[in-house]
């Protein structure tokens, strides 16, 4: 009775993100005359008036998205709750509520979840959402998280993925790379420790890189600053996949091309030194690795006065014809397509 | 390094539901303006203008929340979205968009994820309603639907679970029990077919049970029946857990106590001769079987004459002082306490 379709069976790898996205929303018909946007940005968004309600929600599997090997339990809330800060922000949003919904086996006491929701709090007091409603139940095995969260905007500030426009400047804020690296090195000191349990891992002198990986922030401030200086960017993504992937949703939704260069991309000077460790090109974690959660965003050239002495904001390129593809210029001058790779969890619709 | 608390060790089961919800939302501080209602109704409340907002999210997993065996997927995505537009509607208000997370494994193709959409969309036809988001994702096993519903409502028409008076009369939509009876009967077939798998599952001439708990409905029409009749009730809850598990609900929100007529609480004749098949007293189905997903809620007692007459709506009984506490009259005239039972998968809060 599972499955009438028995004859055909398509693997969910075959698909691709994109492939299974278009599979699943196909169909999909919007009938209330309150959907603005539905699937297809950071978040959606709901017509309230003069404002916007904004929805946007993200799931956090065990042996997918996290390993409990090496990620504290508040520390997973306290993710958990950011990355879908992150996404209302991108849609230059301010997060208001969030609901819940939490999937874990016996394996887990009372205590655990106790820790996942004090990072969950901790998270929610620092933006001042509140967390109003959930739904905690059994799972077979392991533990899932999946947190949707509500926030508002002004109508005529909302910053959606397809405004970019030829010659418009590309920026991002703060620095890529690090959570990747985190990754990395928490990876190798899982391993080594799984090789000879009586190790001590050795996450020592990366400070920068493992915080950026177990506790990411949400740019707030960011949304802060562009208000403060009066700059609406002309389309908005935040950078949980890789800055290549983002790049190319944006130029995708709004019709265009884009060129970076690669001495302009931020990468901390701690990320360098562990990515050269690693012997990884540091603009390669930046473009490829993913979860920085920092701001990607598109502005007029005329906001550029606005902007340039921001300095948590970089000017890394900018937007061009669609039929100039998507380009680094790297170091040496040669110009590189830019291809989506990073997180493949499926699909983020 | 998951556990800090490693020297405690409070199992799930120890707690109970309403145990676990406390001690996970008793840290939660509300400090939005927005947020009316947060935790512990069937949906929160957030202002909107004149408008309130309305969200509530459920989750359903494999082998907690139903069974592949004799749960086709299409049914099952369907009745994913009935469920929550049913605590919409809870609150007196109407669904309007939903997000949904998937998680499934390697085990599924993307045809299964189909039919779950199928199911999930045709519920959203049905009661227009929006699929606007989502996140496809792998799970190290199995399969977990998460599914959030925003709504809205005028302000003033907004029921909550807390403003039952003494007095009021405790009314419920449509009939009880039938969804528990289909489900025992699934099980029982289930449990033939696994001791003799040549033998064909014996479903017949119970399609009514069987539909109650395969694809139940959502009473979007009971709405609309209050609102034509004038009728704003003074609580109001939907039936997941079974009809004495709510009314406690109620009574306890509201600060009073509540007394219902076993002759009083309507079940279908075909859910009465199941029962009778199974060994099973009609109305202990009815007060502690589950997913109705009918709507229980209490009017003055100077609405009687607005309700008296329409068929939909049974009366049952009427709100006591708390003193009195939550009580049965039974056929035979003996008074028997309510006793919250029904579905315990941890926790909604």
């Amino acid at each position: 009775m599972t499955d009438s379709n028995a004859e055909k069976r398509t693997e969910l790898s075959e698909l691709g993100e994109f492939g299974l996205i278009d599979r699943l929303t196909k169909n999909i018909n919007l009938v209330q005359p309150s959907t603005l946007k539905g699937v297809g940005d950071d978040a959606a968004v709901i017509d309230a008036g003069d404002r916007v309600t904004l929805v946007t929600t993200d799931q956090l599997n065990e042996g997918i998205h996290f390993d409990l090997r090496y990620v504290p339990l508040k520390h997973l809330g306290y993710k958990s709750a950011i990355v879908n800060f992150s996404d209302i922000y991108a849609m230059n949003g301010t997060p208001r509520q969030m609901v819940i919904g939490l999937s874990v086996s016996n394996r887990f006491p009372v205590e655990a979840l106790e820790e996942i929701y004090e990072g969950i709090l901790q998270a929610c007091k620092e933006h001042s959402v509140d967390l109003v409603g959930g739904d905690t139940t059994s799972s077979a095995s392991g533990l899932f998280i999946s947190i949707t969260v509500i926030g508002d905007a002004q109508k005529e500030k909302v910053c959606y993925r397809n405004g970019a426009k030829q010659n418009d400047l590309l920026c991002v804020s703060g620095d890529l790379g690090a959570a990747y690296m985190g990754l990395l090195l928490l990876e190798r000191e899982k391993n080594e420790f799984l090789a000879n349990p009586n190790m001590q891992p050795d996450l020592s002198g990366h400070p920068y890189p493992l915080e950026r990986q177990l506790k990411p922030s949400a740019r707030k401030d960011i949304i802060k600053l562009l208000e403060v200086h009066q700059i609406k960017p002309t389309s908005m993504i935040d950078i949980s996949d890789g800055l290549a992937s983002e790049i190319i949703h944006i130029t995708t939704e709004s019709g265009c091309g884009a060129t970076i260069y690669e001495d302009k991309i931020p990468i901390d000077p701690s990320t360098v030194s562990l990515a050269e460790e690693f012997n990884i090109i540091p603009s390669i974690a930046a473009l490829n690795g993913g979860e920085d959660y920092e701001l990607l965003f598109t502005i007029s050239l005329a906001d550029y006065e606005k902007i340039k002495d921001i300095p948590e904001i970089s000017v890394i390129g900018h937007i061009t014809e669609a039929s100039a593809g998507n380009n680094l210029i790297s170091n040496d001058g040669a110009s590189i397509p830019l291809k989506a790779q990073g997180w493949n969890h499926m699909s983020k619709n």
